[in-house]
C-alpha cells in the first residue's frame, strides 16, 4: 500500500480550469492533486536577437513558486538576487518539452512565453507545469488565430508529463509529496500524444535502479500519460 | 461619471477568502474587483540578529507580482536578479503597515512573514494587500494561540487601506487601473479601526492637488476604510 | 519645547551654495542645519528607448549617501551590490517631484539627471535633496539656454520640500535626527510655487495620528515650504 | 555510417591521467577524445549548517568551462556575474551522481568538493566530468585513508557515465560534438558497477522516441557503461 | 611648457581641511588643485573573522567617485550592482598603502575603515586619496587616545602619494586631467617620510618607458612626497 | 641561499607549449616553475561600441583561476557571483601589457580576447600569464595574416613579465609561492625586447623599499625580461 494509499496505477485527481486570470492569450490553473500551478502563456511579436528575420517563432518557459506553496516557508528568488539551480533546470526541461508541442517555424515572428508559479506544492510541481502549460499554451495559439495571425496552425500535438517512482520495491504513478520523500528513484516522464517521449529524466538519490525497474516505470507512465492528455483535451473542448 | 461607472464613493466589490492554500499559517485571496492578491502569513521561530534576546518578535512583509498579472507581461524580478524600486517601496509599506496591528512585545521570538502575490492586477494592488495581509496575520495569530505558543494576545487592531483619486475634479474611491491612469492625484490611505491614519502617501505626478482637494480625498478613504474594515472582520467570523 | 530648542514652525538654518563642483551644468550644496547634500544636474543628449522620437525630454534622479554621512558608518551600496529599497524609494520621491518642476514637452529630446549625495546627515535628507535639486535643475536649464540650444524655457515652477512631525502632541517643522527619532509621526510634503502639493507622505511607525493632526502638520508644512521656495529664488537671483 | 567512423558501440579512446595537478587531493585530466576535463577533489574538515554535528559527511560538485573550451568563445561565467542554467544543472548532476558511489555515515565531518572545468569541449563533456571526477574522488579517499583520518572506507562503487543517441535511426555510443548536433535525441546514462543505473536523462529536442529506441540506447550505455568503469579500475591500479 | 603651465617640478597648490563632517573620527576634504576628495577614518569596534581573538587590528579603505564629479556623468556603481576594475583596484592600493602608516598589532582589536569619496575630479584621485586619508587616520588615532582606548601609538610613519609622469620627453610632477591624457607614461608613487617606497605603479598604455625616464620621474616623486608630507604635518598642527 | 635553493638572477624552468587547446586561435600553456597557466587568444569580427567604425581593432584580457590551483580550495568566481578585485586587478594589467605588443590600427576592426586560466598556482602566475599570452597572441595573428584577413602585421614587439623581490636584504628573480610569502616588498615587472618597461609595480606590504633596493631589482628584471623574451622567441618558431 503507497502513503497515499492510491492504488499504483491511479492518478491523483488533475484539473484544468482555463481562463483563471484576464490578461495572459492563455491561463490555466492546473491541479495535481494539491499540487496547484498557475500557468499562463504570453504572446509577444518579436523573437531573440538570434532568430530575428528568419520567419520563425521561439517558445520559452520561466518557473517560479510562491515563498509559501511549500511547507515551511523558502526565501523569495528574486530578494536573494538569482534563481537557484532546481528553478533554472526545470524552467529549461518545460521549455524543451512544449517547444515539441509546436512547429516554430509555421509560428511566425512571435516568442510564446509560458510562466508556471507554483501556488501551492505537493509533488510533481514540474509536470503539473507541462500539463497545464500545453493548455495554455494552446489557448494561446486560438487566440492569434482568431486574430487571423497565423496562416497555418503551429500546434504539432499535445504533450504531457507525469512523475513515477519506485515504493518498496513497487512502481508507482505520480507521487505526492510524502511519497516523493520517501522513494529511492524517482522519474519525470514527458510525453507526446502517439506515445513516444520527449524527456525521460530518472533519479536514484538512495538506491540506484535496474533495468526491470526502469521498464516498469515507464510502463505506468506511459498508462497515465494517455489519460493526462485525454484531460487536456477535454478540457479545450468548450471555447 | 468616473470610467467604472460607480459611485465616487463605491469601493469595488471585495472578497476575502481564507484558507486559500494549506501550508501557510495564515492564508487569503482577497480581491477588489479584477485585482487580486494571494497574501499569506508565515510564523518562523527566530528574529533578525539584532532583535535577538530582547523578547520581543518582529513582523515583515514581501510583494511580489507574477509576470502577466497585467496586460503586458512583466519581467520576472527572479530572472532580473533584482527586486525593482516599485517593489521594494510597496513592500516597505505594507510591513509597516501591519507592525501597527500587532504589539510586537506580546508576541514573543517569532518572525511574521506576509507574502503579498499578485496574481492579477487592475489597480490597487498595494491596498489589497495591506487589507488581505491583515487577516492572514489574524489568522496566523490565531494558530498561534491554538497551538498555546503565547500568553498575550498581541492583536492590537485591524488595519485596512484603501486609494483615492482626483478624476476630473471629483474625489473618487478605490480606483482600478483605467481610472489611476487618468487621475491627476493617486492617494493611497492606510488606516485604523479607530479611524486614524498609519500611512498617507499622495502623489500628483499630473497635477499638483490643493488642500480642500487633499480633505475631499481624505473624507472618502476614511468612509471606505470603514467598510473594508467591517469585511475584514465579517470574514474573521468564521473559524 | 521641542529637542532642538527650536520654535515649533521655525525651519533649520538652510543655505544653498551654487556652483560648488564645476562639471556639472547644475550644482549645489544645499544644508538643512547640519543635513549637507551635494546636488548636481547633468544634461544628456539622448532620452530613454521608450521615449525616443517623440520629441519631449525626460528627468530622473539617482540618491546616495557618503558611507560616513552617518553616526555609524553604513555599508556602501556599490560594495554590497544593490541599492537599498530607502535609497531606491528616495530617488524615485525626488525624481517625480522634480518631473513637476518641468514642462519636458518643451525640454526636447535631453535627459535631465539629478544627483543627490548625502555627505553629513541630520535628518531631512530627502527634503534637503528636492529643495537643492530644484536649484540645480534651474541652473541647468539656464545652461541650455545660454547655449541657445532650447526654444522655449520649460521650467514650470518652483518644487521645495519639508519635513513636518509630531513630538508630544505638537505639531512641528523641519525635524533633525534627533526629533525624528522620538516623533511618533514623520511627514515629508512636497510642494510648488502656489501652494498646492507634488507628495504628501505621512508615516506612523510609532503611533496613528488623527486628522487633526495631520492638518496641523499640513498647515506647519505650507508655511516653511514658502519659505523654503523664498530662499530658492534669492540663491538664483545672481548668475 | 557515424560521423566520426566509429561502430556503433565504439566508446571514443578514453584516459585517466592522475596526479595532474599537485595541490589537489585528487586531481585527473580525463579525455573521451577530443573533450578534456581537469576534475580535482578537495577534502574540507567542515560540513554545511544543515548537517553539523550529525557524524556524518557531504559531497558536493561544481562546473565550469574555460571561455575558450569550445568553437567560438563563451562569455566567462565569474564576468557575467552569474552561472547560467546548463552550468547548475551539470553541476547538480555531477553531484548527485557521485554522492551515490559513498556512504557519506562512513565519511565523518569532511565535506568533498569535485571541481570539474573543462579545457577543451568535443561533446560528453558532462559523462567525461562524472567518470573523471569518481577517479579523483577515490584519490582524495585514498588520502584520508593514508593520514589515518578514516575508520572505515567511505568508497561504495564505481559511477560512471556515458551518453548515447539516435543517429539516424541507429542506436550510437558516445557522442562527440558533430554527432551530438546531428541527433534527434541525446541520452545520459549514469551507471554502477552492477549495471543499475543512477540517472537517465534523455532529451529530444529534435524528435521524440520511442520505447524501442529508447531500450536500444540503454543497450549501448550498459555496455559502454561497464567498459568505462574497467578503465576507471585499471588507472586505479597504481599508487 | 606642460599645459598646466607649471614648473616641471611644480606641484597643484593642495589643501588638508580637517573636521569636513562631523561625525567621522577622522574627515579630511583634500584638494590637488581642481581634484576634491573627502577622506573619512572611522573606527570599529570588530575585526574580520580571520582576525579574531589575534589582538591585532585592521585597517582597510573604499573609494568612490560621485556620478558627476567628473566632465560627463559616470553611471553610479550602486546603481548598475558592481564596482568596476578601476574602483576596486584604487581602493586596494589605498589599503596597502595605508596600513604601512600603522602598526596594526599596537591597534588592538579596531578596524579602521578608509573612506575616499571623490566629489570633484581633475587627475590623481588614488594620490590626493591616499594624502588625505592618512590625515584622516591621524585624527582617528588620536581620538581612540582621547577615550584612552589604545595603550600605545600605533602611528608608525607618514604616508604621501603623489603622481609623475613624462611629458614631451620630460618628466613632470603631479598630473592634472590633461596633462595626464596626454602623457605617454603615467606613475603613481606612494612613500614614507624617510624617503622609501611603499608602492610605485608605472603604467605605459601609450609609449614604453626607459631606465633613464623611470629614474627623472622617480627623483621628482620624491621631492614631490616630502613636500606633501610637510602639508600632511602642518595640517595636524593644531587640534 | 633563497627558499628554492636558486641564485638570486636565477629564472624557473619555463616552458611554452604551443597549440594546447585545439579551439583557440592561439593557445599556450606556459609554466613557471609549478605555476600552470592556459593561455588562449581568440579573435572576434567586431569592436566594442566606442570603437565602431573607426578601422581600428581592439584587445582585452581576462583571468581566471581554477578553484584548486592553490593549496586550499578557493571559491569558485562565477558561484559567488562576482569577480575579485585581486582578479580585475590582474586582468586589466595582462589587457594593457599586450596591447603594447600590438599596432591596434594595423589590427583592423577585430577584437582580440586573451583567456588566462591559471590551473596550477606557485606564485607569480600575472607573470607567466603575460609572458604566455603574448606567444598566443603571436599564434592567433598569424592565423589572421594565414587566412588573408590582415593588410599588414600589427604585431610591435614581444612583451614579458617577470617578478623580483627582496629577499634577507638580497633582490631576487622570479619568486616561487614560498618565497613571495617571505618577502617584504614584490615588484611585477614588464618589458619589451628593447628593454622598456611597458609596467612597473612594486608592493611593500612589509616593509618599504629603498631607491637602491627598487635599481637591484629592476637590473634583475631587466636580465630575466631579455631571456624570457629569447624563451618567446624560440617557443615561436616551428609552426
Amino acid at each position: 500500500m503507497r502513503p497515499s494509499g492510491r492504488a499504483a496505477n491511479q492518478l491523483r485527481p488533475i484539473t484544468l480550469q482555463r481562463h483563471f486570470t484576464r490578461h495572459a492569450e492563455g491561463s490555466v490553473l492546473v491541479s495535481f492533486g494539491d499540487t496547484q500551478v498557475i500557468c499562463t502563456a504570453s504572446i509577444d511579436k518579436s523573437v531573440p536577437g538570434w532568430l530575428r528575420g528568419k520567419g520563425q517563432g521561439w517558445l520559452t518557459a520561466e518557473y517560479g513558486m510562491l515563498p509559501r506553496a511549500t511547507h515551511s516557508r523558502n526565501a523569495r528568488e528574486a530578494n536573494r538576487g538569482k534563481q537557484g539551480g532546481r528553478t533554472l533546470e526545470i524552467q529549461r526541461l518545460i521549455g524543451r518539452s512544449l517547444r515539441a508541442a509546436v512547429d516554430l517555424k509555421k509560428l511566425g515572428e512571435y516568442t510564446l512565453t509560458l510562466d508556471c508559479d507554483v501556488i501551492q506544492a505537493d509533488g510533481g510541481t514540474r509536470t503539473a507545469s507541462i500539463t497545464g502549460a500545453c493548455v495554455a499554451l494552446v489557448d494561446a495559439l486560438r487566440h492569434l488565430q482568431l486574430q487571423k495571425l497565423l496562416k497555418k496552425d503551429p500546434f504539432e500535438q499535445f504533450v504531457a508529463a507525469v512523475s513515477v517512482g519506485m515504493y518498496q520495491g513497487e512502481a508507482v504513478l505520480d507521487l505526492d509529496y510524502a511519497e516523493d520523500a520517501n522513494c529511492g528513484t524517482d522519474m519525470n516522464v514527458v510525453m507526446t500524444e502517439d506515445g513516444r517521449f520527449i524527456e525521460v529524466q530518472g533519479t536514484a538519490e538512495g538506491q540506484a535502479f535496474t533495468r526491470d525497474e526502469m521498464n516498469a516505470m515507464l510502463a505506468l507512465a506511459e498508462e497515465g500519460g494517455q489519460q493526462i492528455i485525454a484531460l487536456q483535451k477535454e478540457a479545450l473542448r468548450s471555447l
